[in-house]
C-alpha cells in the first residue's frame, strides 16, 4: 500500500487534522498522482458539516492538479511527471446509456465519488485529494493544458465543469443573450466561459459591490437581483440563464428574464425550489449535475485555447481550516485553493 | 351590429341563461363563422366558476366549428358557406417576437382570447362561441380539413392544439419513448398524436380501469401511477413526458421516469408545483401553453391526414349545464361538445 498524508474530518463540523492513511497499490489502469494543489469546494463544506458522529476520517477534496508518480501496467496515455488534473469523480460503470454518453456523473450504477464514495471494484471508502497522493483509474485522469497556471486550473475540474456543461448544452454562442446567477466560485468561470463563447452576458448579483468585479470578468450588464424596475427592463430578453446561487431563493425573478423557449438551469440543491407555475409558462427549468469526461476534456482544451483559468488564492494545506472557515462566510474571490506540495 | 343568441353565465358558479347580444360589424379582415359545434373546455368551468360578483354577463367557448356566413372585404381566404373551425385566441399584435414566431397566444402585448378577453382594436369584452355567430380576424380562422365529423374536430382547437403543440417541440417521433399523464380531453388526444407521431406510448393512470381505454386509443403500455412497482420499473426510460392533469400532484414519480436530459411537459396550472430538486436533475421542466397559428394549422393538417378527431359526446346547447355539471365530476369520455346548430 503507498502511504499518503492528508488532513481528514473527524467529527461533524470540527477541523479537519492531520491523518496518516493508505492509498491502494496500482492496478493495470490506475494512475498515482502526486498532488500540488486542491480547490475548496462549497461540497468540501457541507461533507464535513453533515459528517455524522462515529463515522471515520473524512479527507475532502475532489478538484486538484498535480504530477504523476507512477503508472499501472497497461497505462498508455500518462507517464511519470506528466502534469495532470483529476474531477470529483474517479469511475463509473463505463456501459449503461449514460456512460456511454460521457456522461458518467449521472451513471445509472452510480459513479465512484472522489472522496466519501466507494471504489467501484474492491468497495473501500473513497479519500480525497487534501492528501499527498491520489489514485485514480487513467480514464478519469486528464492532461494539464499547456501555458496555464496549474492552482488556477484546478477549480475548472469542478466549479468549471460544472457551470461548462449547462452552458454547453444549452446551445450558449454568439447572438445569445446570457445570464449568470451569482459571482462565486462556480458564476465567475460561467462569465468567462459564457463571454469567451461569445454571448452577451448579464450577471444577477445580490450585491451593488460587485459590478465593477463582473464587468472585470468580462460581464457586457449587471443586474442588481433586488432591483424590481432592472429586473423589470429584462423581462422576456435573455435566452439562457445559468443560475450558481446555493440558496434557496426564488426562481421567478430569473424565469421572467427569459424570452419564450428559454431555459433556466438551476446548480443548486436547496430543500425546495419556489416557482411560481405562472413564471414557467413557456420556459424550461433544468437542474444540471456535474459534466462527464468528454465535456471535462472539451473544458480543459477550451481553457487552454482561451488562456483561462480561475480567480484562486492559494494558501498552504496547512491552513485548511482557514480557508473553509473564510469559504464558510463567503469571504474568498473567487475560489480557495490549498498548497499540498511544489 | 349582428343579432346572436348564446349561453352566458351571469353570477359566479351558477346555471348558464340564455342571453341575446350583438357581434360587431364586420371589419374588412373579418370572418363571421356560423358556429355549428361548440367544445366544453375545463377552462369554461373555471371561468363560469371565477365569474365576479357583478361582472357582465360571461358567454363562454374558444373551441368551436362552423360555417362561413360572411367575410369582410378584403377576406380571400374564405367565402360563405367554407367549413372553418376557431381556437382559443382571436387576435394579437403581429409585430412581437412571440408573433412573429407564430406563437401568438404568447404575444407580448397579450392575445385577445376568444371570450373574457379585450378586442385588441376597440377595447370590447370578447363573449365565446356558446352562441350562434362569431366574428374573428381571418387570421385566426382555419380551414375545416376535409373528410373529418365536424363535432369532433371543434376539441382540437384547443385540447388538441395545447397537447400538440408541446409534442412536436419536444420531437416527439420514431424511436421515443413517450409518457401521457392522464386520458381526459387533452390526454386521450395526446395519445393518439403521440402514437401517430411515431413514438412509443406509455398511458400514467391513477385509474386501472382506464387500462383498455388507453390501449384502445394507440397506447402501447399502461402504468397505474400509484404502483410504485410498475413506477419504478419505468426509471430513466422515458424521452418526454406530457402531464395533462389538471390538479395539484407530485411531479417526482413522472420526472424519475424520465432518462438524462429528458423533458417533463407540464399542462396545468396549479397553485404551486412539488418539485424535489433531486428529481430535477439532469432532467426538465417546462409548462406550455397554447399554440399558435402555424402548429394549429399543421396539427388540422396532420389530423386530416390520419384522420384523427376526439371523442365526443354531443349535447344540444340547451343541455350546456349538463355539460358542465358532468365535466365537473369528469363524466364524460372525453370531451362534450354542443351542436349550436346544424
Amino acid at each position: 500500500m503507498r502511504s499518503v498524508t492528508g488532513y481528514a474530518a473527524f467529527e461533524p463540523d470540527g477541523r479537519l487534522r492531520p491523518l496518516e492513511f493508505t492509498r491502494r497499490e496500482l492496478r493495470p489502469d490506475d494512475v498515482a498522482v502526486r498532488v500540488t494543489h486542491v480547490g475548496v469546494c462549497h461540497s468540501d463544506l457541507h461533507a464535513v458539516e453533515g459528517l455524522g458522529t462515529g463515522a471515520p476520517p473524512l479527507v475532502p477534496g475532489h478538484e486538484f492538479v498535480g504530477e504523476v508518480a507512477e503508472v499501472g501496467s497497461d497505462v498508455t496515455r500518462f507517464r511519470a511527471g506528466d502534469a495532470v488534473a483529476v474531477g470529483n469523480i474517479v469511475d463509473s460503470c463505463g456501459v449503461c446509456a449514460n456512460c456511454l454518453a460521457f456522461r458518467e456523473p449521472y451513471c445509472l450504477e452510480f459513479p465512484a465519488l472522489t472522496y466519501g464514495g466507494r471504489d467501484l471494484r474492491d468497495g473501500s471508502p473513497t479519500q480525497g485529494a487534501y492528501s499527498t497522493e491520489y489514485v485514480a483509474r487513467d480514464a478519469f485522469v486528464y492532461a494539464l493544458p499547456a501555458g496555464l497556471e496549474p492552482a488556477a486550473v484546478a477549480p475548472l475540474m469542478c466549479a468549471g465543469v460544472s457551470t461548462w456543461g449547462p452552458l454547453r448544452r444549452g446551445g450558449v454562442g454568439p447572438g445569445q443573450q446570457v445570464g449568470i446567477v451569482g459571482l462565486g466560485g462556480l458564476g465567475h468561470l460561467a462569465v468567462r466561459f459564457a463571454v469567451a463563447l461569445g454571448a452577451r452576458v448579464t450577471v444577477f448579483t445580490t450585491s451593488p459591490a460587485k459590478e465593477a468585479d463582473a464587468r472585470a470578468l468580462g460581464a457586457h450588464d449587471v443586474v442588481v437581483s433586488t432591483d424590481a424596475d432592472a429586473m423589470g427592463a429584462l423581462s422576456g430578453r435573455l435566452d439562457f440563464v445559468l443560475d450558481t446561487a446555493s440558496a434557496e431563493h426564488d426562481l421567478a425573478p430569473y424565469l421572467g428574464a427569459l424570452r419564450l423557449d428559454g431555459t433556466l438551469c438551476v446548480l443548486g440543491l436547496p430543500e425546495r425550489y419556489v416557482v411560481p407555475p405562472m413564471s414557467l409558462l413557456g420556459r424550461s427549468l433544468v437542474v444540471s449535475g456535474s459534466a462527464g469526461t468528454a465535456e471535462t476534456q472539451e473544458l480543459l482544451d477550451f481553457c487552454g485555447e482561451h488562456g483561462i483559468t480561475a480567480d484562486v488564492e492559494v494558501l498552504p494545506l496547512d491552513q485548511v481550516n482557514t480557508a473553509l472557515e473564510r469559504l464558510a462566510r463567503n469571504d474568498v474571490r473567487y475560489r480557495f485553493v490549498l498548497a499540498v506540495a511544489s
